[in-house]
């Protein structure tokens, strides 16, 4: 009897979220019934979003319940398959929590090709890293060539694909991110210019980083460099909020932007997106960032971490003290 | 020799404008030169834009200078003119400044009909309050019929408008004014339901007001509201960026919209415009609007102030004491 082990929810957290939140539980797998696919998990994904899932309030999903197996994205492979649809041995990309087995309907399961890149890959540039950059940026940044792209946040998964994929657009591309390190990594990833925010004044910062002004802001963060881009946008920008880690894990939102009204003086829009809004265009992003991934346009640092299921309480925090360098996820 | 009174600004007003800000200046009219037109103006339009002008910073358009002649949006006569398109005994609607004439080049200028409407309508429903309620509406708005538009400052010049042109698009539509009165009023004019401001807690009232929650939310104030307006924003929603006269006459802008971030979860967008872009639709909206006029479907209010341009510093305060009602404008 193989038994599974899982991350559940046990009380919601209250600030940034730890060990006693979670519960490690171990149960049997029960027998798969007709039309279930069990899927053995090898890599699962730890986002920013997850923080958002274990709030006690709605959202564009519904809250993780108290008891709950712990949302998460996953890779993994079919052990069993009561589909036509998927075989054993097939790897697929899902939604199937912080455990080491799922069954399901496999209505939330995507098969991908392992050829093209590494099954982890689906969790990064070929999963809701990648997607969520390109997405944001596309469909509501919509940024021309020769324009000047704002990524705060910039190391994280994220944004190191929206200035990849900026450069890739024949935009400016600058980032702002907490340490030297991570600006060098950027400077690496092909981006103009780099802020590092702890060096000095934000807004001369910004200000000096961006001459010609903003066009699109991708913002991952919220709170003070959303002020600063505010005042730095040129006319017709669009500002892509994509996240708010700046106060993710306070009990309630920090204070809004008080410059949002560079909205109207500059006729600009701010804008907010989930990229699962746009599946439908996933295989088509997919493929194209397949190719730059083969031509060596993009690249990104996955960051994993070895060890099971069990680690998830311990590494979910890494996301939000700065210490987090690409793409975090944990190795089954 | 023809005397001109006019307003000009003595200091850059530091809170809500007051007597000293503005210099009431009587200087002769000069010879008319080649290529000018000479204006006798009617009536002066005393808009809260206005108080952005006077601020000692860059916008969306600069800043009018100490000892100019405060710029303001008329209409009035052709009384001399050096220019083909223009003749004497036009009826024309331009920015001549809250003074009783003024010679210019005649490119600001623009002809209007008074047989569809009296000429101070191309200063209300005609002109600034009924064209930003279009453009706001209908170019960033954009609303379905069937949908609910929430409008802040509604029994303002431009929030009145904003109802109306709602309903005629087939909207429900609810006002937000600071008495029962103004609420009577929004009533009258077809709004579907009224939020008295001051008469009780906001987020429940307005809750209350949009059962089916909001799809365009046209914010003429800021503040709080703003932040109520986003608690309750549907998904796809739009929120029109129109003013923000809750901090107009503040020294620095007040809180940001703390609930900001309703705009990712809900996929929905926030966006500023100038109704001024808009200027190669406004003979299809005046159209559009003067049949609405003849057919009774809209009106709005003019608090119109018999007495000249003297008048001017004690007439702009009321914008932003909650006591003006309907289209405020100075008879000349």
């Amino acid at each position: 009897m193989t038994i599974n082990h899982q991350i559940r929810l046990a009380c919601h957290p209250v600030g940034i979220p730890k060990q006693s939140d979670w519960s490690l539980m171990k149960e049997p797998i029960r027998d798969i019934a007709d039309g279930e696919v069990l899927v053995q998990n090898y890599y699962i994904s730890v986002d920013p979003a997850m923080r958002g899932w274990v709030k006690d309030i709605e959202s564009y999903v519904p809250p993780v319940k108290i008891g709950e197996v712990m949302r998460a994205l996953t890779v993994g492979e079919v052990i069993k398959s009561n589909r036509d649809e998927f075989s054993e041995g097939d790897f697929i990309a899902g939604w199937d929590g912080v455990q080491e087995y799922n069954l399901s309907d496999g209505k939330m399961l995507t098969k991908v090709d392992t050829s093209i890149a590494p099954l982890h890959t689906y969790l990064n540039t070929l999963g809701i890293a990648g997607l969520t950059a390109y997405s944001g940026l596309h469909q509501i940044g919509k940024p021309d060539p020769g324009q000047t792209i704002l990524v705060s946040g910039a190391a994280g998964s994220v944004g190191a694909h929206v200035g990849q994929l900026g450069k890739i657009h024949g935009c400016r591309v600058v980032g702002v991110a907490g340490n030297p390190d991570k600006c060098r990594y950027l400077k690496e990833l092909g981006f103009d210019a780099t802020v590092d925010y702890k060096s000095g004044d934000l807004s001369r910062l910004v200000a000096e980083a961006c001459p010609d002004g903003i066009d699109v802001f991708f913002d991952n963060i919220g709170g003070e460099i959303l002020d600063v881009g505010l005042a730095n946008i040129n006319q017709g920008a669009r500002i892509v909020l994509c996240g708010r880690i700046s106060d993710i894990n306070a009990a309630a939102p920090g204070p809004g932007p008080q410059n949002y009204f560079a909205l109207t003086i500059k006729r600009a829009r701010m804008e907010g997106f989930i990229y699962m809004d746009y599946r439908d265009k996933f295989p088509e992003m997919i493929s194209k960032m397949s190719q730059w991934i083969a031509d060596g346009r993009i690249t990104c640092k996955s960051d994993i971490v070895e060890g099971g299921v069990s680690l998830f309480p311990e590494v979910f925090p890494r996301l939000f003290s700065g210490e987090n360098f690409g793409k975090l996820m944990i190795k089954v």
